[in-house]
């Protein structure tokens, strides 16, 4: 396993019986000193408590420490669930010994209920306890729901023969779209960081990668993602060459966290990247990709590994953008199914469903009438999806 | 059964084998005399074949036959498929001795696959000797695609002592939302009207009807709807009293296939109504309305008989539209679950759950912002749904 250790940071979890089978759902990240904190929060109108606290908190630059839960999203839960996430940071605060400014709050699971204040309040002293060094991992596993497996990242770089670390954590199978959706990311390096530079570094990061992924188009009340940074590594993203490498890591660390999201898409079978050439714009590109992704008769074809593109141009026809049919072409990795808005005969089609029945492909759908281009990444849409979100509170 | 006969019509189904197991595929409807015509169709803008040939044809007002198959869609066929279909009405004209401009063609069915013209063509003889006055009820079942039932509709009126007829058969299951799609209608009536005139009623009812259901948000390349209308009961949509009645019958009569083709959406176990009211505008109502009905997590709870209020809150809260969740109330028919952006409480929730297990009923969401109100009508999402697009080609 890769070492999980970015100095000055510990971190740990619990269970306070928010989920099923006392299974951990409690999450405590801590920074030795106070770090420079950014954040990234869901466009959702409708947002969840903790997500409300934060974007408050961060103006400020600074958190200590973040506090998470899962088993309960702490949404739609008015004036008395805002004063429950401020209660969790307290009792965060109040064990941790540090100011409770300084803490920040994430909670995923079910919408619209009350969180269990009192259970939580039970089990941060505990929780305070079981943290240590490399304990990120174990907060990964705390923050799944639907999630399958955990998702982690760590990188370990050198510049100007200095070494920085930067590690992260994620969450998220479903309700994943662009503008982030029931995902979480937590990430913590050892860099010294202005919170200016910091939130530019997380936007362009999350922009690549959290925002051109979706799982079933729709957008969660509660996505967060934050990044602290304690300058332990006597590194800062001041300098350039420094803040390069950061960028590029982080781009990276984002990138691969996002797509083990898809790959984790609640039901997904495969992970099929879209990608949308020749489009009159990137935001033309993007939308036609998105319309491609979010069709569940295109993603149920993913997932019967049929290569129907018949369904494919339908969607490209209703994308709402500037589409010349006749001249379209689709590919699927190296196979070319349309050529000029007509399918490429029966052994394109057959060496297409070879290409649709791996694991993960590439949909390229050239437009031909500009320079946009935009690539997303999404799943197919499996029995498996129904029967989780059709019984998912019983 | 009702009694199908409009004076001056017939109809008739054969077999062509366009459709496994020699089940009818083509379908013959003919008027005595040329009738006024009028159309709606796809907006999509990948369009069919056949759908481009008739927007040409109906130009002129008059049509006297519509040959219809099912089993191949003839969309994304090129400049060949368009001749497929010129071929088709071509033939249909000649085994009927009449003019080949005044018959329009129809297709549904897989999308990207060049007709088996050869086979229409032997075929149509036998379809025209199948023609008779109450055939109607065959071309409905020779229609159908992945529908469970046939669609249909008939109304006897009386006006000014005089009467007239209406009859109407429609098709679709799947990729249904409104701009319509794979779906398709057939109304005929012995009234007299000029084809503007016709026109604007079909307008009214369709955007009324097929425009406002929803099953998977996917727009079809081959929707249509048809009216003719071959004047034989001598009474005229002219006449004020005569085009009143005829708007309401028809607004009636197509609401009730529209909410045919919900109930038999593929997969579908529930019909949803969703009205949307308190928004800034009717347009804003309907985004709303269609965001919650596109959920998949949204249709899925719908299948799992849950009361998530939650994820229709958040559904609504990426709608794009202005919204205040503080404010918002959702019912579930008598049932009030939402109530200033929080949960009624469990009482609410466990008599919403009995709605909820109801094969019908309404969802009200009233956003307090304004007047614009719409509303739609979908279905659940099922393992079902995954099933039949997962398989269809296969």
């Amino acid at each position: 396993m890769a070492d999980f250790l970015v100095p000055g940071f510990s971190a740990g979890a619990a269970s306070a019986g928010l989920k099923k089978g006392g299974k951990q759902d409690l999450g405590l990240i801590v920074s030795e000193t106070p770090a420079t904190v950014a954040g990234v929060f869901t466009k959702n109108l409708v947002q969840a408590a903790p997500v409300v606290l934060d974007k408050e908190r961060i103006q400020s630059g600074k958190c200590q420490a973040i506090i998470v839960n899962s088993g309960n999203a702490n949404a739609c839960t008015g004036a008395e669930g805002f004063e429950d996430a401020k209660a969790m940071a307290r009792e965060a605060a109040d064990a941790l010994g540090i100011d409770e400014k300084l803490v920040l709050v994430a909670s995923t699971g079910v919408i619209g209920q009350r969180l269990n204040i009192a259970a939580i309040r039970q089990a941060v002293p505990k929780l305070a306890k079981e943290v240590r060094p490399n304990g990120l991992l174990d907060v990964a596993k705390a923050i799944m729901t639907t999630d399958k497996f955990s998702k982690t990242a760590v990188r370990h770089e050198e510049v100007d023969g200095k070494q920085f670390s930067v590690a992260a954590i994620a969450k998220g199978a479903g309700m994943i779209r662009p503008d982030m959706a029931t995902m979480l990311c937590f990430i913590v390096t050892d860099l010294a960081a202005e919170p200016v530079l910091l939130d530019k570094a997380l936007r362009v990061a999350v922009d690549q990668s959290f925002n051109v992924i979706t799982v079933d188009g729709d957008m969660s009340t509660n996505d967060t993602v934050l990044i602290l940074a304690n300058g332990e590594s006597g590194l800062s993203i001041s300098s350039k060459s420094c803040a390069d490498r950061f960028q590029q890591v982080l781009n990276e660390m984002c990138l691969g966290l996002a797509l083990e999201i898809v790959r984790d898409g609640e039901g997904a079978t495969k992970v099929v990247s879209i990608r949308v050439k020749g489009a009159q714009s990137e935001d033309a590109a993007k939308q036609a990709a998105f319309t491609i992704a979010h069709s569940p008769l295109v993603k149920t074809a993913f997932f019967g590994q049929d290569a129907n593109w018949g369904r494919i141009m339908a969607a490209i026809g209703r994308a709402g953008i500037a589409v010349d049919p006749s001249v379209v072409e689709i590919w699927v990795d190296d196979v070319c199914i349309v050529r000029n808005g007509l399918g490429c005969g029966k052994q394109a089609e057959l060496d297409a469903t070879t290409r649709f029945s791996l694991d993960k492909y590439t949909l390229l759908v050239d437009l031909k009438r500009g320079s946009g281009e935009a690539t997303i990444h999404t799943c197919d849409m499996s029995y498996e999806y129904i029967k989780i979100n059709a019984e998912y509170r019983s």
